[in-house]
């Protein structure tokens, strides 16, 4: 069994930006939990889908150990997620707080799967749709799961802003890397471009023009 | 290609839980197909996806070769159970006794799938959770599929009497292991704790507090 | 990480199988996309999920690199197509010429699907299910993805057109392969018989007995 540790690939700074992602969209999933009225093994069952499953299907395309499988505190942390939610009353967590919240995931998320894909050596074309279905894919599951409208039918910039932080983080390290442009400066351009423009996207109601 | 052999990790009496597991939930994805007036094939399919959808995702996450791939008797089971229900009257697959055999599927899944992730080297908590997928996820697949409402939003015991096996088997092998208790007390007091709790749930409508 | 070729194993026959397969159901998820009124982005990211979808699901079960994943083309296929359906009216694309080459592109994947597994060394059942798999997945997660019925639960004759071209081609290439016929000739049987059935299906409304 290959088990290659992504914490030696990838630096501190993933790592923490990991840990942010997982912890938001683990929040994100106990919270569609809590509105179904399920019970807390359901919650913390749904906080760990939403949390770990974009970056999941990352792993198991580009030929990665499974990121969270060997690493307890990852399953730790979205449980963890599911007891403050338990705990707390939902409206503490409605609202355009939250939206930002996960806008700070989001472009985290695609910025992190972009950059692993690239590390594991793949064209920037595939490098940028990891970086999507890392995004994406958690909270596509939690919906389809919980019978709701799937996070990629929705109007509004979503993915396309992890598709803007994906696209910045691939091509960027693509091109910047063989002339010594620090990969943290790719990164941070990279995450701070998605959240801007999700967020001017939950600020003004921004969308794509629709087919 | 590394096939390792999972009847050489395991021993006969789990081979013969995954049996169980296997064809209980074969039955169960075939009777979908039969209350949604599906033909043969799409009933071969659905049976096939819900026996064993769990092991497989199970599998892919631990990084194991995925186990009813190399060994046709898996696929053979799952499409016999199909014929049985293709000319049966579904009526004799209602009622409890119904759900008291995939109670006795999910419990054998669980213990089983806590005991695979315990074999490949997983901690106790990623194992508990391997435990709870191979459960649940293939009438997760299911209920996706067929468009009803899936088996983790059900108000009663399900999620948590997997739960509750799969608990018991990663956290029991971790501990007693290194004192030479058995693996199949382990194992046999596990699978029994879920089957009872599950049994209970049935036999009295019993729920988790929700949310 | 282990990175076989897959155009080294198989031919370039099949190789423009897969082109054709790849294509055809990358429009049919970008014309879902389409009818649901949805932004470029996520027409690109559906056009990507169904066209790689099936094959993506069969390589992750017998545990080959992930066919796409590190050749850039596949995915500028996809995009390619949401592209073209942006580009043009969906009237273009609506009624039985599309059906037909949906059903070209069945057939292809099928075959494909199930001479891939066979090159793995799977058993012929095995391979059978992984052909089916690569025909059918991407339409379905497509389908769990837009919210609509899936395409496993429809009356016509589509799953079973999979399923004789893959039972043709693995059961053919298991019994032919060792008197020294051609695997030419196998997939050509396997593809015509069930591009004929499946074309049938459209053309008379054939469906199998339901349950």
């Amino acid at each position: 069994m290959p088990v290659a540790d992504a914490s030696v690939i990838l630096t501190p700074v993933l790592d923490w930006l990991d840990l942010v992602g997982v912890a938001v969209f683990a929040l994100s999933g106990a919270l569609i939990a809590a509105r179904e009225r399920q019970t807390f093994v359901t919650m913390g069952f749904f906080a760990l889908m939403t949390g770990v499953g974009g970056g999941t299907v990352r792993d198991l395309l580009i030929d990665a150990p499974v990121f969270w499988v060997r690493h307890p505190w990852y399953a730790a942390v979205c449980i963890s997620m599911a007891a403050i939610v338990w705990n707390t009353p939902t409206r503490w967590w409605q609202g355009k707080l939250f939206d930002y919240a996960d806008g700070v995931g989001l472009a985290a998320y695609s910025v992190l799967g972009a950059a692993k894909a690239m590390s594991y050596g793949l064209p920037p074309i595939s490098a940028t749709i990891m970086g999507i279905i890392t995004g994406t894919v958690g909270g596509t599951i939690r919906d389809v799961i919980a019978g709701r409208p799937s996070i990629l039918m929705r109007p509004e910039l979503y993915v396309t802003a992890a598709a803007l932080s994906a696209t910045l983080c691939s091509f960027g390290m693509w091109l910047f890397d063989p002339h010594g442009v620090s990969d943290w400066l790719v990164w941070a351009v990279a995450a701070f471009a998605g959240l801007v423009l999700r967020s001017a996207a939950i600020r003004y109601n921004l969308g794509l023009p629709a087919f």
